[in-house]
């Protein structure tokens, strides 16, 4: 077991990673694929969104599709789910058995049959499609995916990935100065569990234990005009990926399509109080993405416009 | 008008280009995207196949999918459709309203009625989708498209452009003799008009010109296992777009899953005579190609693998 020096144990922080795979919106251009954000936790990739394409940004970068647990999709755009067959048959190729399962919003399970049906392919590994609503909430191996619905042209979903609390900060002078061994006795205590010491003394974690900690939260709006609740959805999120199609001129334009401004972007990461907000589904008119990441960054300073295959990692706060 | 030193008009020189925007077979790698051959004759593009990304080998072409006008399909495997969706539903965010005609085997119209009806998508320009079987041949301004069924594991069709006869070489010295004056009637002579001269008399096209001439002929073969019709069909092409999935080594597995191999292709290219051999539908497993490439030559010397977005001119014979 690895102790940080400040007596935080490392043995649990599974790694958090975003990949940004496509960073474009409505169509691709030569610099950013439509959309597509990897998020990788441990060896599990949890993929939002999937637009045309998205199994060759997999190629070009150094994740494997065949990794890919679960697919969230925010809404039936052609730009976010298109990549979807291509994806799936190809993983079929590659000999995929592993399930393979795809959440969206209602129409998710008719628009699945349809995407398994085109032309003569037939799956031969279980897929298994999820409708998902306003405010569900469903519990995975270490982390929840919470779903809201956003304002859109059409029925849209934003998700919310938040791990479950972390065990508390392992005190390791405490642990000794009890007497208990260095070993596999405080790998269990961080687990949660009671251990007997060799003199037949019981020691329960919180005795050890601080109390327990956040884990780490991620956002992912889709696409939506600014809307309050995502306010509150991203309340403290370490990471709010948000959609910014345009820059705060074609406000009017954003609001005709449903979309948000970089500034408007801005005002939520900043009211809701995140740790930092990444800017995506940029539309093609913009060959220099700085105008929007200086517009949003005027508004809440750590705001970045993130270029296709960038990778973040969310760190675990101590 | 432009008069080539030897006498042959220029002026109806359409210019044919073939650009290879998917070579690779089965699942796109870095290298190389699914099927999809654009040929481009004057202004217009007709598509051969449409693999997933399509639309986004357009944008880092130097081609316009704006211009695309029918799209023929070689059989209903997804690496050479899927990018159908994407690339419509792009070109009607691009305001597209110019009909786009789409040719494929049986069950082209019913896969039409399933891509233009995923998601939220309706569109918006007419899309018309033509079901064409064997032998079946399509007329064209200036040029044929004509289909042949060929041997892969589901029904596919290899098809032929074929331009329609040109005129004869224009004599111009003859005409010159004859009073013509240089101009506007030897435009309309070319065109196959039979002009007055200021005298009243009558000059008929085939006075002047010479026997009409073959246009040029593209074919492409789709997938397929090696077959015996495609030497026919393909009999002195200019050039011969045939699969080559895999090299002889694999011979077993090309056959088993409807493919051709490299020396398998450049025999039908040396027994058809063709000008020129391509090979495409490369599988993913070849990160060199220069085994296919060196194999089909050993057999048939003008083989070529083209790269992604490679150009190569149809020159009209003289």
């Amino acid at each position: 077991m690895l102790l940080h020096p400040e007596g935080v144990s490392v043995l649990y922080m599974t790694q958090l990673r975003i990949i940004f795979l496509g960073t474009g919106g409505s169509w691709p251009t030569v610099k950013r694929n439509v959309s597509s954000v990897a998020v990788k936790r441990g060896s599990e990739i949890i993929l939002f969104d999937c637009g045309e394409g998205t199994q060759r940004q997999f190629q070009q970068s150094n994740l494997s599709y065949m990794q890919i647990s679960k697919i969230f999709i925010t809404h039936f755009h052609g730009d976010h789910f298109l990549g979807l067959p291509g994806l799936i048959q190809t993983m079929q190729l590659n000999d995929r058995d592993k399930p393979l399962h795809l959440y969206g919003p209602k129409g998710m399970e008719e628009l699945t049959h349809q995407l398994l049906t085109l032309g003569y392919f037939r799956p031969s590994y279980r897929i298994i499609s999820h409708e998902i609503t306003d405010g569900e909430d469903i519990k995975f191996d270490g982390y929840n995916i919470t779903a809201l619905k956003v304002n859109h042209n059409v029925p849209a979903l934003a998700y919310r990935l938040t791990e479950s609390q972390r065990a508390g900060k392992f005190n390791k002078p405490k642990a000794l100065k009890l007497g208990i061994p260095e070993g596999p006795l405080f790998s269990k205590l961080q687990k949660g569990q009671t251990v007997t010491l060799p003199s037949g003394e019981k020691i329960t974690p919180d005795m050890i234990l601080g109390p327990s900690r956040k884990g780490r939260t991620i956002v992912i709006s889709g696409d939506t005009k600014p809307c309050e609740q995502i306010i509150d959805f991203s309340k403290d999120a370490d990471i709010l990926i948000h959609e910014s199609t345009f820059d705060s001129k074609l406000q009017e334009i954003a609001r005709e399509y449903g979309h948000t401004t970089a500034s408007q972007a801005a005002e939520i990461a900043k009211k809701a109080k995140v740790e930092k907000l990444f800017l995506i589904h940029i539309s093609p008119r913009y060959l220099d993405f700085h105008v929007l990441e200086e517009e949003a960054r005027s508004v809440f300073a750590p705001s970045y416009v993130p270029r296709d295959f960038q990778e973040i990692e969310v760190k675990l706060k101590k």
